[in-house]
């Protein structure tokens, strides 16, 4: 485990006021802190200063955050990518608020990377003595944390090598063209035993698909849906089960437009488990596993 | 309470061995009897001989019964029909199996309706003596009972006012043009204190929307779903909630194409709780509180 | 239906200002209107002015209240307890307060019972124009109604007679010493389509044993539990299934020692559902389904 | 991780067909071999060859299995252990069945602990292509893998070094004296993410406190508690949640006495999250987060 997690999402919205209050009243997620035209936020099950970046201006992801282990594994991955031939350079303590030296990468894909070991700490909502097991006072669907991102890149193949060499991560699950092709449509990615930290389909270079934020339960996932009723939150994907990963889901928009998930369920993932491969005939179960289709939008639209 | 509950819808449907394996081995009712083209089913907790009977031969709603309180019931509800100027004639016992003497009903909207008090009793899986929750070996989604069902009428106040006055219901939410309009364009009308029995929805005379099982839980209802895509059953809508009622939901199809819901929750329905009224802007959110739009086919497919 | 429900539960409370925070910080019920020594309250589901009176100075049931379906069940009621040869009187709109005119009766188990059909209507929380299904802010377990009550009663056998011939109630599961004895240990009764609204269990005259409240579901209960141990809430019976009503359960006390229930689940009761008999030697698991044992406490402790 | 989890226990039974019946037919575990005196057991989630082995004869734990990441890991951890200063010894593929070349350690508190890397692949009954997220019949309460052992030592602090030093486990949370206090009443430690691989509470050295299954969510072990009573298992402590872990659980013995755990939710660890430290005023509630008290049995019996 050189990389502990998908650390933090930096994104672009057109309305801060407005994805305040999605992120924070709907949502449940805390703000840590405040700069002119940028809200850093954090769930309350969540130590590091923040998991969500959100910036003032368009739309899609500005760039992530990969937490590492330990301080050594940044000279580790930054040869990693000189080695896989990527772009990479050396950041300084505070070029990224509340973080430390670091290393800034962009991925075949785009995509900016920020790799860091330090953070400020802040602490979880219930602490570390004595704790209780949620705040008792909860907002909104209270997302305890960010669990994973799903990006678009034109060489899914190319940017799987990279993410596997580069951070020494492992493929789940894949939709592969055939069963043994080396080609790729689709990827799950993970750095530990989450079942994905990273995933990445087919699209455009530089894309987001969404985000996702993790939820206990199929049961809180039917409150989230009631409140993203309640709340005018325009919902993509109504409660269901994916096949890929095996999690429950709901798909959402920030009022930017940026794809947001809550996500429960889902195997723990381990290096010596099989990778699950499936085929473009099964592709819509996969995805969808009550409807067992695709629709459009879903693949077409993302920021 | 003259009308306990709706007890056995009768469907045609095209291929009943096809039906078999729906109903039993997906849903995980059993069978009570069979003739030739004909079915006899039931849910594990119902304990009179039936509640479902298949009919092959096409697809849609032969007939429907309902099952009285008391014996003495059957001769109110025989003045009521007479008095609303609707057509009944008596049914005599074994003229539908297992079932004993009756009244038989065409309501205006067309639909042919049993009415009786005497069936045979087979009783519950599980027994009324130190029984246990639910049977120890279940099968597929192993639906405890019928629950209610949907029909179409061309004109919805006047069905819903038959329902009232032959049989004592009352309505526990309808969709109405304008708050204040006499009009209905949908109601859903209780016998008792389930949320209800039976529900009307403008469209064809005849017309059957769907017919509903109890389903225990929203997790039930994952697990049906999961199961519905591993059986390759059709699913209309995947699990969600019902503004109107607060239920949750699955529509699926059976193999003839006659639409059936998994249904769990709702409130218990009162007589002195107001009637809740939806106008047709808030509509959509009304039948689905998560995407709270109807979508086309939902209102135009039925049998 | 004569009897829609049992209406409200009035008790006794040692400290008023604790029972409040208990009811209404804790359980989410709603104050409707204070006395000196009084507080009226209600859950966000019901519309009736209350169903929960505390009432200051010690511990224990003062009375209960039915709400009948229409005015000339008063009637009939009055004559039914007069035939049946327990204490009835007139009582006048007021007398009781926001309840109209009524009669109060005094059970052979010397429980006073009033009974009526005006209250004054508040509504719901939700109301019930194009409603949502749950208020957007919920405090504490955020309880949507009472749902039944347990008395004691030295002549159990007497009592349920009681009730069956006054109210017409009818008995959905007893606790008999023998299957075929008319001797009963306990009983559970209901007016209508509800698992029970009232039950009796052997013991003191004028006992309560526990009054309850709906809880959504399982998940539901978790979440009260750990609230509970958030707040200090004395936990009798952690989360378990009833082997009688297969209800789910937790007890738990107010802070004057009165039992409370949240229960969910439980199947829906009809007349023509054969009585479930329960016999001693299964007690433990009709009572306690998983522990399978009955604690001395459970059946002493009352107030 | 150079250790990926708890592969294997061994627990010796009284009666090896009283046990099968436990493990298949409530438990739903799979047998994927069978020797004179042992069965081989696996959850249908799981990959490798066994999770569980039973050994015909007494009560208590026999050994335990550690799987490495890699190959290259035994080496690490053979020194790791001489550096420590506990026992260890080579042991040869097949001396444990379908488990290769490896170490056989015995801890501080006197446990037997191999560790391997190479043990024969079965696969999971879902497959790894396409496939759908659970079995289409299931067995009993379905158990898909073993999550993780409690074991019982004189020194916890002094073991919980032990495992830290040799497999790179680190603490999730921890009972001390006092909150500063180097002393251990008790540890919970993951080799990677899970909530805990192994935990030790202070108690009699080569002690068994129990072994836990995984379970889908707190629906599943409402399930498994009422399949419990169906068919007579022992329960130790029913659905409750724990403080330390968050998780949810059953506790139960099998047939021989050995306390078997189902184990649901806990939230993920992380080495860089705090590690979580219990007092023992809080005791109670960390064990059991609702009745907030430890019942006597729980600490003292044990195999």
């Amino acid at each position: 485990m050189a990389i502990l997690r998908l650390g933090y999402v930096q994104v672009r919205v057109t309305d801060l006021a407005e994805a305040k209050k999605h992120y924070v009243e709907t949502l449940g997620l805390k703000v840590t802190a405040e700069e002119p035209g940028k809200l850093y936020l954090k769930g309350w099950d969540e130590w590091d200063h923040h998991s969500v970046v959100l910036q003032e201006g368009g739309v899609g992801i500005e760039k992530l955050g990969f937490k590492t282990h330990k301080n050594e594994d940044l000279d580790v991955i930054e040869k990693n990518v000189q080695t896989f031939g990527a772009s990479v350079e050396r950041m300084s303590k505070g070029e990224s608020l509340e973080i430390g030296d670091g290393i800034r990468i962009t991925s075949p894909s785009g995509h900016t990377i920020e790799v860091y070991n330090e953070i400020t700490f802040l602490g979880s909502e219930t602490g570390y003595i004595n704790p209780y097991p949620f705040p008792r006072h909860e907002v909104g669907i209270s997302l305890p944390a960010l669990d994973h991102m799903l990006i678009m890149a034109e060489d899914v193949a190319l940017n799987e090598k990279f993410f596997m060499d580069v951070f020494g991560m492992y493929p789940v699950e894949q939709i592969r063209p055939e069963l043994d092709s080396p080609g790729r449509i689709a990827t799950w990615l993970s750095a530990g035993q989450k079942n994905h930290d990273i995933a990445i389909v087919a699209g455009r270079d530089k894309g987001l698909h969404h985000f996702a934020f993790q939820s206990e339960n199929w049961d809180k996932l039917l409150r989230a849906a009631d409140i993203f009723a309640m709340d005018d939150v325009s919902i993509d994907v109504t409660p269901t089960r994916h096949g890929i990963t095996r999690g429950q889901t709901i798909y959402f928009f920030d009022p930017a437009g940026n794809r947001n998930e809550t996500f429960s369920g889902g195997y723990r993932a381990y290096p010596d488990r099989p990778t699950v491969i499936w085929t473009p005939d099964q592709l819509g179960r996969g995805i969808f596993s009550h409807t067992r289709e695709l629709n459009a939008a879903f693949t077409e639209v993302y920021t």
